[in-house]
């Protein structure tokens, strides 16, 4: 036989019982997970057998909620309020292109591929570009082509929203990495009656996630409170999404009756601590969602709100928010949050019956985690280093469906150079543009006054 | 002339203007900075060059509360409720001694070179030890022998404790990178009495910072009502201790006369966000005491409560802990974040004429950030990538006093590999202990009831 052979390996399995090996051994086959256990590893019989040092390998991470293009856009208007009409909205009609959605995937893929993401779920415009991107690097992906009022880049009407979502579903279809999907922005910028358009669609098209923005901010819920007289999640439940292959991005805004009503539908959650936090907007009740059966999955947002791509970074502001809303050191332990990351992440997605865990027959998606750190040193508890000791640069292997997309910090699909030149020329362009909207005046609905 | 010459690199000097010079240079002759600009470098008069690549080089960053020893106890206890009783202080009673003290102050002394910290203001037990590793570390710090009630490890009453502080200040007195200090545990543990002798103490050492845990839970504010009928800030108070020597780690319970009061004696603060955000405790009120006048410099707290003890992890905490509480973007903006790690954090150790800025005359401690990670790509504000984006294992190079302490990631100081095998040696020992911890019964003193 060919294949792979990881041996004395730091085993999280992340499996219903949390099992670890600590002197661990895996086969992958193919793009398969075949073996795996304690002790003596078996005959190599021809694999390639990969002495991992001690290392932890677990399964790798799930990125549930995230605009790759944006990273173009990291660290662009911070601190300021605002920020959707007087920087997202204008900088996306004038500069996003099919090129800057490529260009802006590939960095995106880089950094996660570098922290140790192996699947990601997007949602953005020329989406067949961001497949493609994915596809490229081997990255596990759903691509959500999204749908919004508000003159995005990529369709002047819904009408034409739904063509791009046919073409990207056509061209995706089956692929054995990337799901197409389709992604209304969010209910005050979709509205009602292409709401209820995307359900028609979507009942049509059963194995096509749908995600959406949902319960984001204060005015979302002012929006549904004045034009529909209820709360967002009913405005979204009356127009027929609210089903199991929803994934509702923030969840922030929820009362106890939201979170009954997303529970009996049976949606999924993608909370995004950073992004959430830093804008100020409050903190998503995650305990009382997964008390309520919801699964949750961690999600780092586009980098202009939540900077990094990586789930590490995610990982501390999850913890302390649980832990602050219930004044205790309890609420959500290190392990449920390693498990939020890869399995309950995956089960988010309805991806869990493949990958999520290391598992005999689940897809090859696992990273090697280097615990070669004095920040590392010592460890009581491998998930707590993980949840708050961890950063992206102790992830030395990532791999997915059995093949190596970085091996020994070494990326393997993408061309780290040609990346970052590209994208750093990218950004060029907006630092002028951004001069111009600092210095001017803005209308309610994001009108810049400057003279171009 | 000798001496190091640093071009090309991105200077942020955090001096009263944030002047940065994006193509600049900065001459170090011995220990002190004595020439800096943009543009081209002087001729290096035999000074090594060392070409930085576009690099930001930038103040070292000061860590305002650590308890380094505690390394070793990292991740221990996690995600339960009573750990002081439960776990820290059993722990330290049987096990804290100066050779534990000083292989757990290596460690920590270990990381923080990595992660770019230069002085470390430290407070604990057998303090000497501490204060012997961060001075053959090459460390600048301020070093705290701890008085406390709880039968410490290193005292038996407080005239031993008092004697182990004349033993510190001796040892240390006029070092150049060590001063010495005394350190109250908190007004709780050290009581009234005792409290007023440090004072008289410290009357008498006015050159001796005095280091404090102030206002940290609820539990003290009740003491404090209890046992006095006032605030813990106003024992504190009438016990002579609120001088300008004061440094007051956390912070969290303080209402609107406390800070006045803080302010009026003006004390120093050190917020450490996110080890009171994993206590789930508050988050402190960081904008009302600057708003106030108070210097805040930011701590990591021991690796017990906070794991890591660089400050990159504390940012994105302390900047959404603020944002949260205002519920907008505005507050602690990028730029304030760093200068509270460096020269904020200077002032709040009365260490600002000498470090916290990169200006001629002052001493030649900085740290220079690689940019080369694609999650540092684009950057369109240097102190949003660090705050936002930036990790440890950015940092290159770490130099206090014109030393280089890690140069090209390398340690220059400490001996890397002897420093973690002694430390997994030691805590080798605790994880037998924490099995037992785990399985006992414990009272409401934190007796433990195992059988030994």
């Amino acid at each position: 036989m060919t294949g792979i052979l990881f041996h004395n390996a730091w085993l999280l399995t992340i499996d219903a019982a949390d099992t670890q090996h600590r002197r661990g051994w895996l086969l992958v086959d193919g793009d398969t997970i075949t073996a795996l256990g304690s002790g003596s590893p078996p005959p190599a019989n021809g694999a390639e057998s990969i002495d991992c040092d001690g290392d932890i390998v677990m399964p790798g991470m799930v990125n549930g909620h995230c605009h790759m293009a944006m990273s173009l856009f990291r660290g662009l208007g911070e601190d300021v309020d605002n920020r959707l009409y007087r920087y997202i909205l204008p900088l996306e009609r004038q500069y996003v292109t099919p090129e800057l959605v490529r260009v802006g995937s590939a960095l995106a893929a880089l950094e996660m591929i570098e922290a140790g993401v192996t699947t990601v779920a997007d949602m953005y415009y020329f989406e067949t570009e961001v497949g493609r991107v994915a596809a490229g690097a081997g990255l596990r992906a759903i691509v959500g082509q999204t749908l919004a009022d508000f003159s995005p880049p990529d369709h002047r009407d819904f009408d034409e929203g739904f063509a791009r979502v046919e073409d990207l579903v056509a061209e995706f279809a089956g692929h054995r990495l990337v799901t197409p999907s389709i992604a209304p922005h969010a209910p005050y910028s979709t509205g009602r009656k292409t709401m209820e358009r995307v359900a028609e669609w979507s009942a049509a098209h059963p194995g096509v996630p749908v995600q959406m923005h949902l319960a984001e901010s204060a005015a979302e819920v002012k929006w549904a409170r004045d034009t529909h007289g209820q709360s967002t999640v009913a405005v979204t439940r009356d127009a027929g999404l609210l089903k199991p292959n929803l994934i509702c991005a923030h969840c922030l805004q929820l009362d106890h009756a939201d979170i009954t009503m997303m529970s009996e539908h049976q949606v999924c959650v993608v909370t995004n601590p950073r992004s959430n936090g830093k804008a100020g907007r409050g903190t998503a009740p995650v305990e009382a969602m997964r008390n309520a059966g919801l699964p949750v999955a961690i999600g780092s947002d586009g980098a202009m709100s939540g900077n990094t791509l990586d789930l590490f970074s995610q990982f501390a502001p999850l913890s302390m928010f649980a832990k602050l809303l219930a004044g205790s050191r309890r609420p959500l332990p290190a392990i449920e949050i390693v498990r939020m990351a890869t399995i309950e992440g995956a089960r988010a997605l309805s991806l869990n019956l493949r990958i999520g865990s290391l598992e005999v027959g689940k897809q090859a998606d696992l990273i090697r985690v280097s615990l070669a750190a004095p920040r590392l040193h010592p460890i009581y508890d491998p998930y707590a280093m993980l949840v708050f000791a961890a950063i992206p640069s102790d992830v030395t292997d990532t791999m997915v469906a059995g093949r190596f997309l970085m091996r020994d910090r070494v990326l393997q699909t993408l061309d780290r150079q040609k990346t970052l030149a590209d994208a750093l020329q990218i950004a060029d362009a907006f630092k002028a543009e951004i001069v111009r909207i600092d210095a001017a005046d803005v209308g309610p609905l994001g009108e810049t006054r400057t003279v171009r």
